[in-house]
């Protein structure tokens, strides 16, 4: 996500909202919205700095839709166009052949009013974008890209447990990946408190529910445990400090930090994850709560690596299925960015 | 310190230089500077916000000097005409009769150039500002005032370890005291990671020192373990956050923070900080890295009550001598700025 309005612009005195997606078409097995599931049709276009984004570079990586459905990686830092794809050679990617995700909206619709978000997916043949819709997005690459999973892929939706799923990340999108920018984009200092009491009374129940459970909701891997940890991986690098979430960090909540390390050390999520583009988004593109631009060092991040022994409450992390295999050439994670 | 120029001036693209003290008279046993010391005659200015007055206000205590030499203490939240007494009846300090320390600077020097800063020591039959040199300011408490000192207070500034003593405060101003402050003020990037780096490997230098021994020189307390303390107190509040110091918390550094701890807990120290003075102070004032305004909540202070079990290493707090009394009624810090 964080498009141009929502990012820079939030923080005046009126309390943060964030923008809908504007583009809600759906890509499904049916087709019925006119875009059917396709191998090598369409483009996920994100950026590693953002947990929006990050949730389908995980769902990608652990479905093993990476020869379905090819990825662009846009420049952590965006200009006044928004995303832009610098990172390529000449500055085009390398696949839709342009230089802004702006241009694949405006393919879409010519002078359209909102922001421009990752995750996006843009058609390849027509160069438009289908979806900038974050929250269902990755429920359809689990549920509706099915025939191109590969062998062993998790079912990270299951039917029997949709609606406690749904349940618990309602409430965790609300206080925690939604409340942790309520309350760093908060223009007043109440809008700030409610939001960080929100983050910590939320992080207190699940780290109270994930004591003796593995994961969320049921004995594996789902679609909640992927956008819980979207969050907690960029909590003490960015959240903590940046956006004044600093009760206490991560490391801190003996349950949570373990959990997340659990995760982490999981192929499909560690290895997606860029501390660099995080920490060079947040910093530098919020220049109204970080006018310096400065970019800290910290934190040591070591301790990601560190055993957490997690395995002993049970659990299958992939259900029935297998773990993927290695990030595909190309895709690797820099040294730089990794702890 | 704070004054008002290097406190919001400093982070341009210019490197962060602390302004130097421009009144340093010295009042001292002797009388050799005209101001000799004398029980009532002056009056200490300081900030509990601020860690250069929060060194006096921790020596006033620990050497008896209450009745000795009277305390005003400015709201933490400076205006365009810097420290103000907003926080005494009618906005007036009592004793002075002065809205804004800057009025007993102008008594001093009718338009003086510098900014205003604390700690100041003011001549109370006169208004004048005598000293803001804070360098210089404990020192002379600890040695010249000597006369008026309670009977049992320790020697802050033995004679024989001075050598020892000005070396180790050297270092730690240079890249703890001060190099937290440049940086927090740095204003491109090369310039805040020389100083990070100064800070955190200081840091690792005196968390070695510390971990045999109970204080930095000597096994008593001294001006030096004041000094430190000052910024370690201030350093997961502020220092973290706010000034980017962030490879980990004091909390992480098992040495420190049980030497911190230990210092917080020996009368004279902790019960001198003001959680809420300081966070309101860097938070509210310094809008050219916070312009939201926006003080953390953050981060929960009640480990500083925890045991810290440093007195198995020995050493004696006070020396030959004997703890301060309870804090003085009328400056007890208020149950809103106590962990």
């Amino acid at each position: 996500m964080s498009s141009g309005g929502d990012g820079n612009s939030a923080y005046g005195h009126r309390p943060f909202e964030r923008s809908r997606s504007h583009f809600t078409d759906r890509i499904t097995a049916d087709g019925r919205d006119g875009w059917p599931v396709t191998a090598g049709r369409y483009r996920l276009v994100v950026s590693r700095a953002c947990p929006w984004a990050s949730r389908a570079v995980i769902s990608r990586r652990l479905l093993g839709l990476e020869d379905a459905l090819s990825m662009a990686i846009a420049d952590p830092v965006q200009d006044d166009r928004s995303w832009r794809f610098t990172l390529d050679p000449g500055g085009r990617d390398p696949v839709l052949g342009i230089r802004y995700l702006a241009q694949a909206y405006e393919r879409r619709e010519p002078g359209h009013p909102g922001g421009v978000s990752v995750p996006a997916i843009v058609d390849v043949p027509s160069g438009a974008l289908v979806t900038n819709d974050y929250g269902r997005l990755t429920l359809d690459l689990a549920t509706e890209w099915t025939a191109l999973h590969r062998p062993g892929a998790p079912d990270l939706y299951p039917d029997r447990l949709r609606d406690e799923i749904d349940a618990v990340m309602a409430e965790v999108y609300e206080d925690v990946n939604n409340g942790v920018y309520r309350a760093g984009f908060a223009g007043e200092q109440g809008a700030y408190e409610k939001a960080f009491e929100g983050v910590f009374g939320r992080l207190e129940l699940l780290s109270s529910r994930l004591a003796g459970q593995r994961y969320l909701v049921g004995d594996s891997i789902t679609e909640a445990d992927i956008r819980l940890f979207t969050t907690l991986v960029r909590f003490d690098a960015v959240y903590h400090g940046h956006f004044k979430c600093n009760r206490h960090k991560l490391t801190e909540d003996r349950v949570l930090w373990a959990y997340a390390r659990d995760l982490f050390q999981t192929p499909g999520f560690g290895d997606t994850v860029d501390f660099d583009h995080i920490k060079r988004h947040y910093y530098r593109v919020h220049t109204g709560i970080n006018p310096t631009g400065i970019v800290p060092l910290g934190p040591d991040l070591s301790g990601w690596r560190t055993p957490h022994r997690r395995e002993e409450l049970g659990g299958r992390p992939f259900g029935t299925g297998t773990p993927p295999g290695p990030v595909r050439a190309g895709e690797e994670v820099a040294a730089r960015g990794r702890p």
